[in-house]
């Protein structure tokens, strides 16, 4: 396999071995691991020394199960900091079979305003994958939802399409970078931490990739893989949250709305509650409701890219049985619902489609919206303001470059004091006041506030892979440490994080994926292993964080959430700084 | 004398008595200590933790000459670090003669929008100070310029004040805190780091001082003091800098306009030039040749507050003869001239007449309005677009707040990649580049760029204190520690900082210096002890800001620097790393 080196300054590429260094990393491992190598940790992230990497896990491109995801890496222009955001989409197994085990952009050209799109496909007379520069100028301050059509016209239906947005293109924090899904539809997001505008800084508007050729992922040892994947496959088959027709696949992620907010711990109103009197009209079974009346039928999700058995991702359907968005996630749902006070799941779909249009990350809009609305921009609640600012973010007014910013940008302008924001980035849809182990995630995580850097939810609501009192500060931070270190190790597998769920309480499901892995790079991992190859990736991602000028400082949730007892339990986040420090201190 | 605290919460107050440890402390020392000593380092700039310091110099209150300084100290919205930043106003000799050594400003109102006012004066029959709270209401969204008039009509003449502008209301990372001159003129700041907003944050919107009685400041050794006051004041007289018709009391700070330009070290449109062709039409010496034109004779400068040897405050005239502002200083006048590639003088005082009526730190709009002309928000040049700007700052709109938010803010809004500010503080008008030592302190200060901080301008352009030459980087990093070492002396003194031109140059000025201060405490230094005593306020901050999550990562100027080389001399920033953490780290 190579690595492919994308230069923007003169739009030219290299192809190159992969270093002996890099061969048992992929995905997140891999990213992490060529950020700390290559980028100046003091860069500007719109600068002209930023990199992005996009690297598939160790796995994809294989017939591992719920494996087709690309992690990307770079420094991000929302937290200063190292960024990995991952997404599954058919991209990131086309992109393993053309055989790049990471592509990486570099460079910035002299022209301003001017993009253009690299079309990589392999050459069978050459027997390597070759890279096209074209103009992308036509598709500049288009939506998504205009371009990824035009794409598949012009470069045939067999191609799989990244590519950044008009949030990227005006340079905004809140940018990501979209994948197509099985649908063709611009819905799948390495969605936080900016990415979008560091690709849109290149220059690079769009990365397609053709279906057709390439030498495939090589196995070193195919009867282990494949022994890994069958123990992995009937695990998450036979999971209750991950079998076909289970919580997952029925409602969504969005199955989390009332399991949160009966325990207190969904973020309402820019967390100034744990509970939201509207949750049920907005929650997973809400969804599934809702589309069986439109459609006349029970509808299950559908897989967000190939190979994957969970299928988790809903589409969400109008009165008229017409699609209207897809996917209402838990956190996009809770981002423009409980946290803005809104309640109505066609605003909340209508808010997920423009984001998506636009290529901003729902997460941190939906915090900002909430930001806003202390700020008394909008009021709380106000679904038809809250779609305006969203539109104001998609034209790039004034008021849209503040929101594009994100919620603590945006908090700064507004002067607002109470912003949920870790390193910048907006707190997801858990309240660490009331869930104590992932507010130690949100504090520590090299990311910034993210659930997927650390999900303790698993045990401190869902008592999956043991039980957790969410309310209790007791074991936290080694809880906090393991779960971030594993998700380490899963990001680099090119696993969906929610095999989770089936590995944490099934043991053979856990041995599966270690062999998979073991059966692809020649490696004797055991469970035990995950955590421990995940915390050297954590040690690296710090090690970046820290040359960047972070420090424990960075590592604390809002002051506010410290003084402010949160309804309905009524208690401040009360983790001693000590534990906080130690989470990356005992890796 | 006492400690005055003003607590916002409940608009209480109360005197306490000067600690022991605090005795030789003043100004920028007691500010500082207090801060430290008092606040979170990672409270909310605008949240209740944070604390406002206004601390009188040593000396201020004295016949001291050129000494009526307060410094104004607390946790920076705009840095995120601590902030000194002093002005020159018969309102902090008031403040000293009332008996307060230092005023804090604590707590927070509940009501949210509401202000008050404090009226500090001396109760005769307590023999102590008093202060009444009053409701502030109707000064809201005044410019200063209607402001200060109704409060000199209401509390009578016999009254100094210092509030902060529509820009602190609205929240603003730059927004000064406004005292009056000798003219009643909301004209002297402590514009930098937006303490304007930490006070409005405070809900107190002016304190007002009775001149009125009051104990005055005790000196312990008269006949010393006077000993020392008598040789600085003699320095002052004789030194051509700050001599009366010298070249401050004549051309005002903008005589700076063409030796920088001369050097290559005025920074034009947005820092991509060392020289601008239209500097000649900005200069002091166009100032001082446009007023006599206009005024028929030739005007010398004025004091900005009592007991001002050097008098180098200018007034602007317009065509007709009537006053258009004060004052015209180099910074303000470089910020909005050479920064932003206008050469007309006229537009130039209405851009700081402006910042004076919403209470905007004049630099950091400048240094704004030249990243937005970058990002082509308007053209450079455009003086007209550039006055629209300003009135968008002070009206509150969504491009006024991204404005108001500061150069890196702005910077960030419109994704800039060359924003020249360290620790978020916008650079002011010596390049780094071309005038190395300067940028060593504008990289390093605790306060964030900031020529007052260490202004080695002295010997590398001015010939004062030694010579050196600006392009050399050799024994730079010593020189700005020992200049920022001195300064934080001199700025506890309540001394101008113009005083070291003398000082500097003639030794029996500073003795005379340190004489006065030897009289004042008791104390025995001499002049070698200033950057000794300098030196612990310097590591002060330090502490405070590495508490905050400050770390050598901000010690650094913008990268662009590094790689973009500067016309004329075409010379990047090359003082290495280990040199600029050698600063503090040696101190």
């Amino acid at each position: 396999m190579w690595i492919l080196r994308l230069n923007m300054a003169d739009r030219t590429y290299r192809l190159d071995e992969v270093p002996e260094a890099y061969r048992l990393l992929g995905g997140r491992g891999l990213s992490s691991t060529m950020i700390l190598d290559e980028v100046p940790p003091l860069c500007h992230p719109l600068g002209p020394n930023n990199k992005l990497v996009f690297a598939p896990g160790i796995v994809t491109g294989t017939p591992a199960p719920s494996a087709a995801r690309v992690s990307v890496g770079g420094k991000s222009p929302l937290t200063g900091g190292i960024k990995e955001a991952n997404a599954g989409s058919s991209w990131a197994p086309t992109l393993a079979n053309l055989g790049i085990k990471a592509l990486v952009v570099e460079g910035q050209p002299k022209e301003k305003g001017k993009y253009w799109m690299a079309y990589l496909s392999w050459d069978a007379s050459a027997s390597k994958p070759k890279v096209e520069f074209l103009p992308a100028d036509e598709y500049v301050s288009l939506s998504f939802y205009d371009a990824f059509p035009k794409l598949y016209k012009r470069f045939g239906e067999r191609v799989d399409i990244a590519g950044c947005g008009v949030a990227a293109e005006y340079g905004y924090a809140n940018s990501g970078i979209a994948f197509n899904d099985m649908f063709k539809r611009p819905s799948r997001y390495a969605g936080r931490g900016g990415l979008g505008a560091v690709l849109a800084s290149k220059g690079l508007k769009f990365i397609v990739l053709g279906k057709t050729g390439g030498p495939g992922v090589p196995i070193l040892d195919k009867a282990l893989f494949e022994q890994g994947r069958a123990k992995l496959a009937d695990a998450l088959r036979t999971h209750p949250i991950t079998s076909p027709k289970g919580a997952l696949n029925t409602y969504g992620t969005a199955v989390l709305i009332n399991l949160l907010n009966e325990a207190g711990g969904l973020p309402t109103r820019n967390f100034s509650n744990g509970r939201f009197e509207g949750a049920p009209k907005i929650a997973g079974e809400a969804i599934f409701e809702i589309n069986k009346q439109r459609l006349g039928k029970e509808l299950y999700n559908h897989a967000c890219s190939p190979g994957c058995i969970i299928e988790c991702s809903n589409t969400f359907f109008n009165k008229d049985g017409s699609e209207h968005t897809s996917c209402v996630e838990y956190e996009s749902d809770w981002a423009f619902g409980a946290n803005c006070g809104i309640d109505n799941l066609d605003d909340i779909a209508e808010m997920v489609q423009l984001c998506n249009a636009y290529g901003l990350d729902t997460i941190e809009a939906g915090g900002t919206l909430a930001v806003a609305m202390e700020a008394g921009v909008i009021q709380f609640g106000d679904s038809k303001g809250a779609i305006n600012l969203i539109d104001e973010m998609g034209k790039g007014t004034p008021l849209g470059r503040i929101l594009g910013g994100g919620a603590a940008f945006t908090g700064k302008a507004f002067g607002v004091v109470r912003v949920p924001a870790v390193k910048g980035q907006v707190m997801p849809a858990y309240e660490p006041r009331a869930v104590k182990g992932i507010g130690i995630t949100f504090a520590t995580s090299t990311m910034g506030a993210d659930h997927t850097a650390g999900y303790t939810i698993c045990p401190e609501i869902l008592s999956v892979g043991g039980k957790a009192d969410p309310l209790s500060t007791e074991g936290k931070a080694a809880l906090s440490r393991g779960f971030q270190a594993t998700t380490a190790f899963l990001d680099s597998t090119g696993h969906c994080l929610f095999i989770a769920f089936a590995v944490l309480d099934i043991p053979s499901g856990f041995e599966g994926l270690m062999e998979e892995c073991n059966g692809m790079l020649g490696t004797n991992w055991k469970p035990e292993d995950a955590a421990k190859v995940g915390g050297e990736i954590l040690k690296k991602e710090r090690a970046f964080n820290e040359a960047a000028g972070l420090t424990k400082a960075d590592d604390r949730v809002p002051e506010f959430m410290k003084y402010e007892p949160l309804p309905p339990h009524n208690q401040v986040f009360d983790i001693p700084d000590e534990v906080l420090d130690a989470v990356y201190g005992e890796l």
